[in-house]
């Protein structure tokens, strides 16, 4: 039985690849290259696929600085900075892609439908860091009445189903999950910033840092700063 | 007032510009390469783009040979040839592209929501050639519920609307209203053959032939062979 999972190479997306073994699938990972500010996490997910051992790992490149409108996308618009927790859930912050997840979870389908799987993993999480629109159930659900909809498999009576073991868990949460499993976080890569280490900095650093720190563990990645300690 | 419209260069979506044009909406098209067998479309796509005087044309470029799944996407996989209408409609054909409406909606989703357009138009077509799941009514819906929980936009109360107007039309329905708002067919192009001349066998062909003999009109476009005349 075969299941295709979204990777950013990230803290979520690798404890969710690694929830899609331990559950027993035979595991295909998809992984972006959409000329990201902080395309280095591509070396991360080819970094935790091959530590996972899984089936195949494909890397899909399209351009959405091609219009931008976003922190990540547009080098014009700067990322935030040095936020604490409750400043970043305030709005939607600028490091919203404009509907990436929807472009991620599309190619998984399309990819998935091919390889006759059953099942897609990603990673989204609705509590912290829940500015994200594209990160909530009642979007899962939309999209999952698209796969049912939209694809043979969904008319034929067997609709992929997509899986998002991490949509009510904590950072924390996470974390402890991803021990459990066994996640290299060595491997991972979380940081926006787009320079070769981790900038400790950013909306995505501050988070992990803060969550390792609650839990009273050491992130074993390193950071140019580090506020937290 | 702005609108993005999926552009492949064919009869449909030409008619759908224009159509767009019509409505007043200041137009956005964007068109795909995804290394689909008959690339040739998008030369038309550009000529049609250019003809109906738009604000501005995208193409976006990513490879869905990497995992193929389709006679457009597969070169090793032969597309139909022909095959009497009847017969066309019969099953999901060879050369449906798992989940490429939902690809291609969801980048016309990211470009429109950075515009911050209000709609999308799609080419659609439910009617002739209805084996493709993704081309009915209940998928757009879904679709549609995606736009409203995906993004910031319908978050914030504003979604972005589909608009589907051929999505009950006939193909020779099509072709009349094409013809009241001066698409030019010519420039057009709707063969799967990959070749330079359209090849007047292949389901997309056929069917347009058809259409066009149905209505005592002559297709502007030259064959390699047409069988209907």
């Amino acid at each position: 039985m075969k299941a295709v999972i979204l990777l950013s190479g990230g803290l979520d997306s690798s404890t969710v690849l690694y929830q899609a073994q331990a559950d027993g699938w035979e595991s295909y990972a998809i992984s972006f290259d959409y000329q990201q500010r902080h395309r280095r996490e591509l070396e991360s997910a080819k970094a935790i696929a091959h530590s996972a051992g899984i089936n195949q790992h494909q890397i899909v490149s399209f351009d959405l600085t091609l219009w931008g409108g976003s922190a990540l996308t547009d080098r014009k618009i700067d990322y935030p900075r040095d936020r604490t927790l409750d400043r970043m859930s305030e709005t939607i912050p600028i490091t919203y892609v404009p509907a990436r997840n929807t472009i991620f979870l599309s190619f998984a389908l399309a990819w998935a439908e091919t390889l006759n799987a059953q099942r897609i993993y990603i990673g989204v999480n609705a509590l912290d860091y829940s500015g994200y629109p594209d990160c909530r159930p009642d979007y899962i659900q939309a999209m999952q009445e698209v796969f049912r909809l939209g694809t043979k498999q969904g008319i034929e009576g067997n609709p992929i189903s997509i899986v998002a073991p991490l949509i009510n868990l904590k950072k924390t949460e996470i974390i402890k999950l991803g021990n459990k499993l066994g996640v290299p976080w060595e491997k991972t890569w979380s940081c926006y910033a787009g320079g070769e280490i981790a900038c400790g900095l950013c909306d995505s650093c501050r988070l992990r840092l803060a969550a390792f720190e609650e839990l009273g563990l050491k992130d074993p990645l390193s950071y140019a700063q580090n506020t937290n300690t």
